[in-house]
């Protein structure tokens, strides 16, 4: 059976060592994360998501979902119970605003915590995560009888949210979208279409469940502008509240999936669903954005969580079985047969990697998750501009990189395993399937590529990505200055050059032809998310190296960083020549081919 | 439902106009191998597997195995009926010896063959596919009273064969294994143990299985070197040749795996079964050896069997989903809503990915086809040797870097479909759950790496490595002066440039510290692999041109060789840089953390 702990000293290790939150608490909210409160809260959580969470992963995965005749959706064994737990313990809460019942926590601790909760059962954790995006839009968009009469139940879980977007001809492209919203006498609108892939669309593990829904006003364009957002709630709400009669909405079918089987993925039947319009009429996609913000960093979490699940079983796995000798005779344990898997340097080189990336992918995301909450709660204008700069710039690349790293992290580790790990008893052949939708939902890794080249660089003249270099380049200097622990700080160098140069190829050549920002675009991404893993490794190589030239009682931990950080110095920085020898061969070789040769 | 059609025009592109097996006609087996009948016999087995396969292979992932509560093994519905048509067109006979009743085709001709079942039907495939290297190890070192009695039911497919080296606490570390064989007085020997996951081991599609067996003699050493193998018949065979009382082994349990569920993995429990020694006693492992090698570059094929289907069912749905618009106006479909994926340079990036690995892949397999073929038959000592020098050498490169790009181009489909993909409908989600099985069995791609490195490099003096390099320079020289078609050539130059400094650099540093050849050696494969898919592009561009040259009927397939080519060059070569650092980084940084930290 797999296992987990969470890696609550490393969680903090970013926190408070590498981002220093404690800067930041004369913020709204952050006063009340105080360094006890949060070590006591990330335990907490690791706790419940190991002892809880964690044992539901695999039953999760061998139930799965069931629809019932009555288009009804039972969950797998104990996730049920489960839920009721985890929101009797206040966990949805965590972050939501004071005024809805939330407890104003920073974003940056929900992200935290959510790592553990996906990290032991993703399935699971899916149907509350989405609620947070739907909260989000509700409070941005929402009317005030909206926020009234949702956001209390869906802060403390009591009803859960969900995001209805794809249609069965259209998913990334949504102007194709073809459900329409007839308006009705009372105000509301009437909503007919069908959605597809709608994850925890139908469950029973809320009282109720808020959809919201695109969906084109009768009359609208019909184009991606005419596209309006609607709440459709499963159970209508009465006045006072409660919950009132059945709404025409319905799960028409469970997908079977690859993967995350203990999360119900719904086709949606509206027929006719009373729903209300959020925020203006053909204005729903940029209030679905605000969504899919949230979400991508939220997917790019997940990476990690698998990537940080399937690591730590493959360590145990490696401690445990031994096959084969060390190459060096002086490595051999005396008298026995054979030696640990650890010994073998392929082994250990596949550790490695999982480990750099499972590291830097945390303190990337939790650096994002804290830029949104610079962005919300900053009193300096130009400190929430610069976050949101940032954290803009490098959503996509959190949600792609981080997505294909935990996916890349997932079958290393099923490769320690051998055929151990191809059967399904370990378990971890689970991380793998679980871990591949992540590269697909919330938007291809191949969309947020081209949303990062096409989208993000360009936006204001390139004042973000200027600004990211700018950063990156005056930390490369001040670690120079500071003896350039662990050498990442040279190995940064010429990987940062190579990003700017890739920048610039971009910048001159996908005007002209923007078939060239197109081919690039994939190759762009992954330099951008190399040389992001390189700055937080020079990040937490001084820090480290700051702890140990202070006397830190910890020198263990601050030794294994340096260690890592220079294995990230050694063996992932040089990729950045191929990345951006690929972003400047431009699209003639990918576009030879005409298409009725293939 | 997922399509395939057999890559015939493409086979006998890479038999005929490539490796030019014309050359060798006066070689047993060949003179039988004329164009007319290489492209009939390929064109019927493309039609069986199109057709009678590959509509079992979705049936077969979905109902699985079955054991049966006396032990034995149900396999999927309509396996046993397509087996025995299978075997009623003499598919099995094809490239085994005249004397047992084959055919005697090369087996370069039997590869491109297996390329089509196993594209068409992985699982299926496994249980006659095993049985071809249980074949050559009797040949090779079975007596004449085992070859009389074995051979012709198991050439015909009546009987197939399995592999049992596998126990529960040894996998790789074969010195480890427990299983023993007690001498008898009739001269067999009981052979008593437990195996595991054992492909083929039960199943109710041949009227008999002969297991080959590794086991230790009482009184062995028990270390490697103490390995015996052993052939162990499901029923014992009466004399006059039929088949008698069963043999006391049995399926003990079936593993539930990630994929290829149409294959029954079996735990074999050996219980006094009656087995008679293979060779001489403790010369099992080099007889185990004879198979693997033959299992290793079928495997290998695996890897481009599950690329190609893959790649062929993303091409079709790159051309009729339609979503999103091209880039450029101009590549706009008029009137249209939105333009089929295929127009979007993102996705056209990862069908040249795909393409250009599955043409090399298939280049690469059949020329090392070829290499067995020629090892076995020339007349020449030198070419004989040459052969076995070159093909040893590769083998750990085939199994290793094919199995690896076989996986992710199945992950590039799968992402071609985005959240289609990850559903069972479309059936690629299985293409990347079959693929995966191939980086792990008959050695991990960690173990082949270290084979190459540890065993492969250094033999004889270095002499295969040598000679690989010759070759590929002078077709290096050759190509330039022809004028470099695609540029090949001069992407391959200094990727060839890389690759001999980094065997340079482990001939120097492996030595002294072998952990530096561990460490470096699954990069080291990575690299040899790129340059060996670069040589046969090198190959495949000149071929090409020349028929360009020579005023080629069919300018559409050679043009789109060469731009194929010209994609090979600049988008995957320029890897070769990244691949060499990372060996030359060595040991240090993959090492220095000490086990109890991870």
């Amino acid at each position: 059976m797999p296992t987990y702990a969470a890696p609550v000293k490393d969680t903090l290790y970013v926190l408070q060592d590498v981002l220093e939150i404690g800067r930041y608490a004369n913020l709204p909210g952050f006063a009340n994360a105080s360094p006890d409160v949060v070590e006591a809260i990330l335990g907490e959580a690791g706790k419940f998501s190991a002892e809880v969470l964690q044992p539901l992963n695999k039953i999760g995965d061998e139930a799965g979902c069931k629809r019932n005749d009555d288009g009804s959706v039972t969950t797998p064994p104990g996730f049920k119970e489960a839920y009721k737990q985890y929101c009797e313990a206040g966990w949805p809460t965590l972050t939501a605003p004071e005024e809805y019942g939330g407890q104003g926590l920073p974003q940056v601790i929900g992200t935290a915590i959510g790592e553990y909760v996906l990290s032991a059962n993703h399935s699971f954790e899916m149907y509350q995560g989405l609620t947070s995006g739907a909260i989000a839009t509700l409070i941005i968009k929402g009317s005030d009888d909206q926020k009234r009469t949702y956001l209390p139940n869906m802060v403390t879980g009591r009803w859960t949210g969900t995001m209805n977007l794809t249609e069965p001809h259209c998913g990334t492209d949504l102007g194709l979208l073809k459900t329409r919203a007839d308006p009705m006498p009372d105000g509301s609108h009437a909503i007919t279409g069908t959605k597809i892939f709608i994850s925890s669309g139908e469950h029973d593990m809320a009282e109720n469940i808020v959809h919201m829904v695109l969906a084109k006003i009768a009359g609208a364009p019909d184009t991606v502008k005419g596209i309006s957002l609607f709440v459709v709630p499963k159970f209508l709400i009465k006045e006072d509240g409660s919950i009132g009669e059945r709404n025409r909405v319905s799960c028409g079918a469970l997908e079977k999936k690859m993967g995350i089987h203990g999360n119900s993925t719904c086709v949606m039947n509206y027929d006719g669903a009373k729903g209300w319009l959020v925020g203006e009429p053909e204005k729903g996609l940029a209030a679905m954005f605000i969504m899919m913000n949230a979400a991508r960093l939220g997917v790019g979490l997940q990476g990690l969580a698998q990537g940080e699940v399937a690591y730590q079983n493959a360590v145990q796995y490696a401690r445990d079985r031994r096959q084969g000798k060390a190459l060096k005779p002086e490595e051999r344990e005396e008298g026995a047969r054979a030696d640990p898997l650890f010994v073998h340097p392929d082994v250990r080189r596949m550790l490695m990697q999982m480990r750099c990336w499972n590291e830097g992918s945390r303190a990337l995301v939790l650096w994002g998750s804290l830029q949104v909450d610079l962005m919300r709660r900053s009193q300096s204008e130009e400190e929430r501009q610069s976050a949101d700069d940032l954290v803009s710039l490098l959503t996509p690349v959190i949600k792609g990189y981080l997505t294909d790293k935990g996916f890349e992290t997932a079958v290393l580790a099923q490769q320690v395993f051998g055929g151990h790990g191809y059967i399904r008893e370990h378990g971890v052949e689970q991380f793998v399937r679980d871990a591949r939708i992540a590269q697909i939902y919330e938007g291809t890794n191949g969309i947020q590529a081209m949303d990062l080249v096409g989208r993000k660089l360009p936006k204001d003249g390139g004042r973000a990505v200027r600004a990211l270099f700018e950063l990156i380049g005056s930390e490369i200097k001040e670690s120079k200055a500071a003896g350039d622990p662990a050498g990442v700080a040279a190995a940064l160098e010429p990987a940062l050059a190579d990003l700017q140069a890739a920048t610039m190829w971009l910048a001159q050549n996908g005007v002209q032809d923007p078939n060239n920002a197109g081919a690039g675009a994939y190759s762009y991404m992954n330099l951008m998310g190399l040389v992001s893993f390189g700055w937080m490794w020079l990040r937490m190589a001084r820090v480290s190296a700051r702890a140990l030239d202070d006397g830190s009682q910890d020198r263990q931990f601050h030794e294994a960083k340096l260690a890592t950080a220079r294995f990230y110095a050694d063996r992932e920085l040089p990729e950045s020549t191929s990345h951006r020898r690929k972003v400047e061969a431009g699209a003639e070789s990918v576009m030879a081919l005409p298409e009725e040769v293939f």
